[in-house]
C-alpha cells in the first residue's frame, strides 16, 4: 500500500513519533482467504526488524501451516547462527503447546485453549515478545473456551510496545472495539465454489 | 483456514487430483490492508515447496517492501547454498527492473510498467516461474499503462502450471472474471483514521 497521510491529527498530546510507534492490536477477520497468510507476512517483516516473534496456533488442524512454520523456524535458526533478524517461537495448541508436558492422552480442546491463553497472558504481562500472532484465536473466543472480557481487557491494557495480531472469522465486537486496525477479508470467488479442493503451496 | 469440502463437484472430466493441482490466478483487492502481505505469505509458502518464485513490483515507492524483499532474497541465498526451498527473483519497476539497463535518467513510469509487463508476459510464455507475484499491478492496468485485454488474455491462457497472484485496489472486472480466487480486503478500522502514520515492521 502506498504511504498515506493521516486523515486527522488527533489532539492526544503525543508527538508524531510517539503516535507512529504506538503498539498495535490488529484483527484479520472475514470469511475470505489471507487472514492468517497476512499475519504470517507481518511476522516475516517483524523478524527482519529484529523483533521477538511469538506464534500461537489456537485451532488444531491436520495440515497446520507447514510452509510458514518451516520458514519461520528456519529464520529463527538463522538468527541464532548469524544474528540476522530476530528470535521466533512457534507454539501449537494441544500436544504442541511446547510449555505443556502432556502424555499421549486425548487432549481436551477447550482446556488446551484456556491453557494456551493463560500462557499468552503471562507472556504479555512479562512483555515477552514484540509481536504475537494469535492464529485462529477468534474460534476459542466464540466457542466460550476463553473469557472474551478477560482477553479484551488483557489485550487492550497490555504494557510496553507489544504488537498483537488476531486472526479468524467472526471476530467478537468487543475485540473489534478495542483493536487499532481491523481488516475484513471478504470471499469474492474461491476455487471450492467450482469443486476444487485445497492444494499444496497455496493452502498450506 | 480449516480444510473445506467443495460445494459442488464439476462435470469437467478432471480427476480430483488434476483439479486440485490446477494452477490458480488469484487477486487480492479492496481498500484494506493485507493484500500484498498475504501475497508475500504465499511466496514464502511456495518457496518452502521448492517453487521458483518471481516477484514483480509495479508501483514505485519510497519504502518498497524492505522486510519481504530482504527475507525472500535471504531465502533465495539459502536455496543456492543449501538446496532448501526454491529460487526467488525480485524485480522492481523502473531502475529496479533488473533486466533493463537504464542510466540515471528519470524513468517514464508508464513505459517502465509496459516494459515490466512485456517481460512478465515473455516469462509466462516461457513458463519461467511457478508463482508470479504481480504486486500492485492493478494500478498500471487502471491507469492505461498496460492493455487490460492483453493482460487478461495472457493470464487466462497461460501454459503449464504457473500460479499468479495480482494485488492492488479496484481490480478490473475483466480480471476478476477470469480469476479463480478473488479476495477483497476491506478496511474496517485503521490507525490512519485517528492520525497515526505508518510504522516500521508493520507497514514495511
Amino acid at each position: 500500500m502506498p504511504q498515506g497521510q493521516p486523515l486527522v491529527v488527533p489532539d492526544d498530546g503525543l508527538t508524531t513519533r510517539q503516535r507512529r510507534n504506538r503498539p498495535l492490536l490488529m484483527v484479520h477477520t472475514g470469511n475470505g482467504k489471507g487472514k492468517s497468510t497476512a499475519a504470517f507476512g507481518l511476522a516475516i517483516r517483524g523478524w527482519n526488524q529484529g523483533w521477538d516473534i511469538g506464534v500461537f496456533q489456537f485451532v488444531k488442524s491436520a495440515k497446520w501451516r507447514i510452509g510458514e512454520q518451516t520458514v519461520l523456524e528456519r529464520l529463527a535458526r538463522l538468527h541464532e547462527e548469524t544474528g540476522e533478524g530476530g528470535p521466533v517461537e512457534w507454539h501449537k495448541m494441544g500436544s504442541g503447546w511446547s510449555w505443556s508436558r502432556k502424555g499421549g492422552t486425548e487432549a481436551d480442546h477447550a482446556a488446551d485453549a484456556a491453557e494456551g491463553w493463560a500462557e499468552v497472558k503471562r507472556r504479555i504481562r512479562a512483555e515477552r515478545h514484540r509481536l504475537y500472532v494469535l492464529d485462529e484465536f477468534t474460534y476459542p473466543m466464540q466457542w466460550g473456551w476463553v473469557d472474551v472480557d478477560d482477553v479484551v481487557e488483557t489485550l487492550a491494557n497490555r504494557p510496553g510496545s507489544q504488537h498483537v495480531v488476531v486472526t479468524g472469522r467472526r471476530a467478537d465486537a468487543r475485540l473489534v472495539e478495542v483493536a487499532d486496525l481491523v481488516t475484513e477479508m471478504t470471499h469474492v470467488k474461491h476455487p471450492m465454489d467450482v469443486g476444487q479442493k485445497g492444494q499444496r503451496g497455496i493452502e498450506w
